[in-house]
């Protein structure tokens, strides 16, 4: 199997559903696409990327060799609980979802002729929509692959192949583990930036806050903005390893109120110190930090 | 008064003192700068931008008619409790340190002859030192001014003067709130951040968590790579208000990991759609997205 014989199916025209037909289309043997918003497929036959933009979701399945769906989660695990019907077996799914271990549990379930693989681009923006779509999201991000016990090493082939089409980093791993450490490093920043802003607009109610609000506020307080379905989607679907972030998140919250309280300088600094020095070190290229610490 | 006739001293040579000499080095009748760090004496000589560098405090202030403190909040405290002695008068006193109300408590206490100001520009940069100097760094930000009852109308004057000179805007407040709504808009989103990469070291330690952040962990963070020793000054002289937004936010936090728990969507939602159309309306010149609400 090679992306160059097959015939793909994008269900969920969005940012990244987007992005992934204006980066993939040229290597196809056919593109189609679909989503439930007729605006979005209206902006996807603007584009030009499918070969064909289907008005449901069963004229999208037939034909499909490889579906790839791009929407947000909960509506992955609603696809893949009904598509073992409409799809032309043999046929191979992979999903693009924010969390996986729901999803690779669902495609688990799937007939046995229908191959899977979970999938998680590491990249995105705050603004979302096919009218945001750029060929070039995907370059140097980290991609999650989620292969289950049984997915097939032809499809993990190909899977490598897209994500290496993509110019994107394939990175196999655990549903189960990928949802912890995004706890950690996706939905909890969420969490906080939310909390960030709101915190201002209450406290700050009335006064001229925003006309403090520099840089430093800007980019603590962006990913606050994020598609909400897609973002309530994931804390529906990762509860317990994002209840752990916060909980974690909390006590260190309440160490530094205790330390601001009591002006604990000695203990401000043994506190602040060693998150300065991991995020000095962070995006940097070098990935061990903590063994420098 | 204008700046053209002025001997201007500038005490802190860092990345706000750096950037202030490189812009304002043309504009005033002499420039003169000073530091405790050797290093960053060399640099600022190098540099370019001063008239001359003085080897220690009371050579920096002979002779000055205009003294720019660009220190640490807990410096400017230290030097405007002994300059009384040391600087010539008249003289104008302006202070660039991040919390005010401490500050103008301090100035207060100056002799009449020595006229001050508090100033307090809203911009900087994760990094620090006189080698990321840049005299654009004030271009277009908010330059907050906190003029005592004392304040001179011609040393207020000459604060425009100055701000204007840096291309930024300047912003009359009061020092208490000022202080109160920095807590909120640049406190809190370090002490978040900082926490945020806690977290993920500390639950993620010995797992490949640092592969798994992107733009939004890289974003959130950033300001956690601050420079400690000005952040521990800000904490230190800006304690209550900060206490109650780290309170605020707590319970915001807590609020939405009940929600979590449960799995409540609509709770969910109604926490975190208002902060969502808040974020996404600000930086974007619309400065009363309250109203909207």
């Amino acid at each position: 199997m090679s992306l160059a014989n097959q015939r793909v199916t994008i269900v969920g025209l969005g940012l990244m559903g987007g992005s992934l037909a204006a980066a993939l289309h040229p290597h196809c043997a056919s593109l189609t696409g679909f989503d439930n918003d007729p605006e979005a497929r209206s902006a996807a036959d603007k584009a030009g990327w499918f070969s064909s933009v289907a008005q449901d979701l069963s004229g999208a399945l037939q034909d499909a060799d490889l579906l790839l769906l791009a929407v947000p989660v909960r509506a992955i695990l609603g696809i893949l609980d009904r598509i073992g019907a409409d799809l032309p077996m043999p046929a191979v799914v992979m999903d693009l979802g924010s969390t996986k271990a729901e999803a690779v549990a669902a495609m688990n379930a799937l007939p046995l002729q229908v191959d899977a693989i979970g999938g998680h681009p590491m990249c995105g923006k705050e603004v979302s929509g096919i009218s945001a779509a750029d060929p070039n999201l995907y370059h140097g991000c980290n991609f999650v692959l989620c292969p289950l016990e049984r997915t097939r090493p032809e499809t993990l082939q190909m899977a490598h192949e897209l994500v290496s089409l993509l110019q994107a980093r394939p990175l196999i791993m655990d549903p189960q583990e990928h949802d912890n450490l995004v706890a950690l490093t996706s939905h909890l920043p969420y969490l906080l930036a939310s909390t960030l802003v709101q915190t201002a607009a209450s406290e700050g109610a009335g006064r001229p806050v925003w006309d403090l609000a520099a840089s430093g506020f800007k980019d603590t307080s962006r990913v606050a903005a994020s598609s909400l379905p897609m973002m309530i989607d994931i804390l529906l679907t990762n509860r317990a390893p994002i209840l752990k972030a916060l909980c974690a998140s909390q006590a260190i919250l309440q160490d530094l109120a205790v330390a601001v309280e009591n002006g604990d300088e000695a203990q401000l600094a043994s506190l602040l110190d060693p998150p300065r020095r991991i995020r000095a070190a962070l995006f940097t290229g070098n990935h061990t930090v903590e063994e420098d610490l």
